[in-house]
């Protein structure tokens, strides 16, 4: 998605320890006019898919989900990281580590919002090493749902996230592939 | 809003300890096609407010506002609830502390996202005692940008946050107001 890769090149900015900051435009502050453009490209890498609901893990997924949403007329669910009192003790559960924040997270989604009835897109915001991901097939996986697809914004296709998904046989739309990345600038897959 | 009142009739349910689960359409599960009604609605209530950028709280929050936006054409901020090392040293920061949780978070910002030109306006799923809302109000005051208001998907009256805020002289605008909440159901303040 080349308006995509330009805003990366534009206001990306890679600090140290690999993290490439995109907070400008995508994951603190949100260009919302972006995520629309973003959700009509995975709409139509989807198109042919019968999707009829929406799997995204908070805090930067949601924003981008919802809007994405808009254009498969499908809702949302997200998971989410920690045991809240909001919800039913009655839940799916994965193991999820972070490495941004460095923890792990129990991640959980109700069992009343997927069933083997789904046919789920998973969308989120960045594939690294695949571990949020990973928690949200597995977590379909225990539901019985079907997974159509998986859509992300920006992969880190140096880290091997993206080859252990697509190894699994599911379809990954990554909107932009980072093949390198330092100081001095960045390069994208072809 | 009728049609939100209508839905927390249908779908919302009083649990143990006070707690109003809407988590089939707002808050786990995201009904996108309400969020777009919401949106319009505090489109319609901040008509008059020349609003440049909206201002929310992860993780419930980010959802609404980003469908609120398309409506206002202005980017969205989340103010994220722990210190992650993709953000710079410089933030403004308020302590929340969480009635659903039962936990104090650090909320931050990145000083970069608001400035003394900014004209903001506060978007957030729900308001009880206030705490979110008032952190939100503390890091814009830190930044100097002016407040143009807040607008709530559901407040709940019979608490404390609702009067605290308009005390302050801060335009207030909650989609459904509950006036009061048992086992047995719910009333809206009219």
């Amino acid at each position: 998605m080349e308006l995509l890769k330009n805003r990366i090149l534009k206001d990306g900015k890679v600090s140290e320890g690999g993290i490439l900051k995109v907070d400008s435009f995508l994951n603190h502050q949100i260009d919302v006019a972006l995520y629309n453009e973003i959700g009509k490209e995975f709409k139509r890498r989807f198109a042919d898919e019968k999707i009829n609901k929406i799997l995204t893990i908070e805090a930067s997924g949601i924003g981008i989900a919802c809007v994405t949403a808009q254009y498969f007329d499908v809702p949302v669910v997200f998971a989410k990281k920690s045991k809240s009192k909001n919800l039913d003790g009655d839940v799916y559960t994965a193991s999820v580590e972070s490495y941004t924040h460095k923890n792990t997270n129990q991640v959980i989604v109700s069992k009343k919002f997927l069933s083997k009835e789904d046919n789920i897109l998973i969308i989120d915001d960045f594939l690294a090493k695949g571990k949020a991901l990973l928690g949200l097939i597995e977590i379909i996986k225990q539901s019985g749902a079907s997974i159509a697809g998986a859509g992300i914004v920006i992969e880190k296709g140096f880290q091997t996230g993206g080859k252990i998904i697509r190894d699994m046989g599911i379809k990954l739309e990554s909107l932009a592939i980072i093949e390198s990345m330092s100081d001095t600038g960045l390069t994208f897959r072809e």
